[in-house]
């Protein structure tokens, strides 16, 4: 019987491995924007409707651990940093795709 | 500027629309194996590692009252009850193939 391994964790589905590692309302959608392109923290906090700012570290953190993103200090003043999409970050493009496609369906134009 | 209506809820950003509507651990556990052919609770409950009897009933009935699957009582004595995709249900198979084959990259042969 095949089983999938994600670092120390074994999972019998292959779905289910990716629920557990990726999953999380909150690592879906910064990926997502940092998918379009880098983006700086302000941006993120801005861009994902309702997200704290503790919610947000957290999320950065985790991602950067689990090796989907990349923090890139620029070393100025006032200080430039951006996250980035790692290879294996890039590899969930698919998933964040279907995702934002079956979204659409839900598309209403309002006039603000 | 664009905004997401499901249902009565309304969302700036349409991967939010479906993180909020179709994520949650088990949803999309019973999707994936109900995409790939019509199933009984029993057969979900074996499928699914780690799901309580509670929580598959409680996530039937809501992807039910979502509009993404439908419960079939062939009135059979022993009874005979199944689950399968709506029309709504198969426009998320997109989303479940990539989760899928982005899982599939972590599978190991086990002898067992």
């Amino acid at each position: 019987m095949a089983t999938f391994l994600y670092q120390d964790r074994t999972f019998e589905c292959p779905v289910q491995l990716s629920m557990n590692v990726i999953m999380g309302k909150w690592k879906v959608l910064v990926l997502w924007h940092v998918l379009r392109r880098p983006r700086r923290y302000g941006e993120l906090k801005r861009l994902i409707q309702g997200i704290s700012h503790k919610v947000l570290a957290e999320t950065l953190k985790s991602l950067e651990e689990d090796g989907f993103l990349l923090r890139i200090d620029f070393h100025e003043n006032p200080p430039h940093v951006e996250y980035q999409l790692t290879d294996q970050g890039r590899e969930l493009e698919p998933v964040l795709l279907a995702l934002q496609q079956w979204g659409m369906r839900y598309k209403t134009e309002s006039l603000t």
